[in-house]
């Protein structure tokens, strides 16, 4: 997997970021662009764009171009945080509380149902119309209560665990509202200048996971203390089961997320797959 | 312009480079996938296969996915190779020595008779059939004499220009060939393990020339030169008249290309503004 590859448009005040990996031995490999450009949504266009391109591991050619305009990598990263929390939260965990009212707000919450018992939704954001949406349609999505909270530390203190997506330049939680037994799923740093979390937050942890290391400690909650690397597990280190997740349900675990190109890759080449089954997906955002 | 990125494919001997560049102002910039899978051949298949994504400046969004399996970076390469004749070249350049008879062997000589009087062609190539069909064919198509050698020794001897189009991994060219006046393109190196020009070439050249000479010195002929990085100009320069071309006619001038995110991006939207207009591309291979 390559670093990431980045193109800025200051005029536009955009950036489009290009993630791959290859998997050995799977027979293709994706190449995905992702763009952020913030103004579009003064022009009344979503910030987010993008596309994945599925490459034949085996010729070098092209298989499928998925104009997806952003919706896997949505998926995919609502994945990840839910597998984040089947490893780090403790398995009783029945109140999530969510910061944000966007599209990851909605799929972190989405994903997180399939893996505990969620039982109470709190949510907390800066625009009250948004958050109201925000209740009302997932309450109706998915049949379960969603609290709207006006302090991010009252969600903090009641939740089992939370769930950051904000494109936050400041930290949003700090080190003395954890409560033992907490898990975190950090989402929305993904660049130099964010950070969600407190360094002190990451003091109160008794396990670090993440995505990518080097990616955490250049872009994401790692950056503010890059002398916990050593102590952090990547995610696939729990997948395969070569490091063992939550020990008691008292520790306190952090997951940061930043996003990898060997996600993009599973996700396009599960796609993929079921386009060419014949199963396909819908989405409004979606050409798939 | 970003560093590029490349991902390796071992297993079958493959790798996929990353090209990208946004110039400020431009309305719209290129992400150029280029593949080089060289287990190919054995399937009947070209090593080379790739496309061009055009991104919208001001939103981000995709404006166009050019499928053209490396058509427009073979033509891009060429015109890299003109503009450097052009500079680094005596006006009154004749005679033309192509070391190499494939693609890039067949379009640098092309993009040439733009800009010099060329009057007979010496070409070398390992390969008599591959050299015959060269001879062959640009003669048809060119209507120029083209003779076959049998030692690049002699072609660089009795050429005006010598462009050398090949993967080699050993130095082709000797210092002690060069005669004043000369000037040569090598545009085949860009990777590490690729050299086309001994060390001695460039001991020889008045002026080296480059596109970008971050890559050159890393991916192309400057790798083995590194210490001439500060008297190298850069194509840009010469272009944009900030540095000037050839100053005499005995002076010996080398230009080595890696390839650019600039040029891709430049003939992407280049080809992008004639489909939009109605006037197309027609290649067998393009599918734009």
């Amino acid at each position: 997997m390559p670093p990431i590859m980045r193109i800025d448009v200051p005029e536009h005040n955009g950036e489009l970021d290009i993630k791959s990996a290859y998997i050995q031995g799977e027979d293709s490999f994706a190449v995905k662009l992702s763009s952020g450009f913030f103004n579009n949504p003064s022009m009344g266009l979503p910030s987010a764009n993008g596309m994945m391109i599925l490459i034949d591991s085996q010729t070098g050619g092209p298989l499928a171009v998925l104009a997806d305009r952003g919706l896997l990598t949505d998926l995919r990263t609502a994945a990840a945080g839910a597998v984040a929390a089947k490893y780090g939260s403790r398995t009783d965990s029945r109140v999530v509380g969510i910061i944000g009212t966007g599209a990851q707000a909605r799929l972190q919450l989405q994903a997180l149902t399939l893996v505990r018992p969620v039982e109470r939704v709190l949510v907390y954001g800066r625009n009250v119309e948004k958050q109201e949406n925000y209740r009302d349609e997932m309450t109706h999505q998915l049949g379960i209560a969603v609290e709207m909270y006006d302090t991010i530390q009252k969600v903090v203190e009641e939740s089992d665990i939370v769930v950051t997506t904000t494109p936050s330049k400041e930290p949003l939680i700090k080190g003395e509202w954890i409560r033992p037994g907490l898990h975190i799923t950090a989402m929305g740093s993904d660049a130099e200048h964010k950070q969600e979390l407190d360094a002190a937050v990451l003091e109160k942890a008794d396990m670090i996971i993440c995505d990518v290391k080097a990616q955490s400690v250049r872009l994401g909650e790692l950056r503010t203390s890059p002398e916990k690397i050593n102590q952090a597990i990547e995610l696939g280190e729990l997948t395969s089961k070569r490091k063992s997740g939550r020990k008691s349900d008292s520790e306190v675990t952090i997951c940061d997320l930043t996003g990898t190109g060997v996600q993009d890759t599973a996700i396009a080449r599960h796609v993929y797959s079921l386009l060419i089954t014949g199963e396909g997906v819908k989405d409004e955002r979606s050409e798939v």
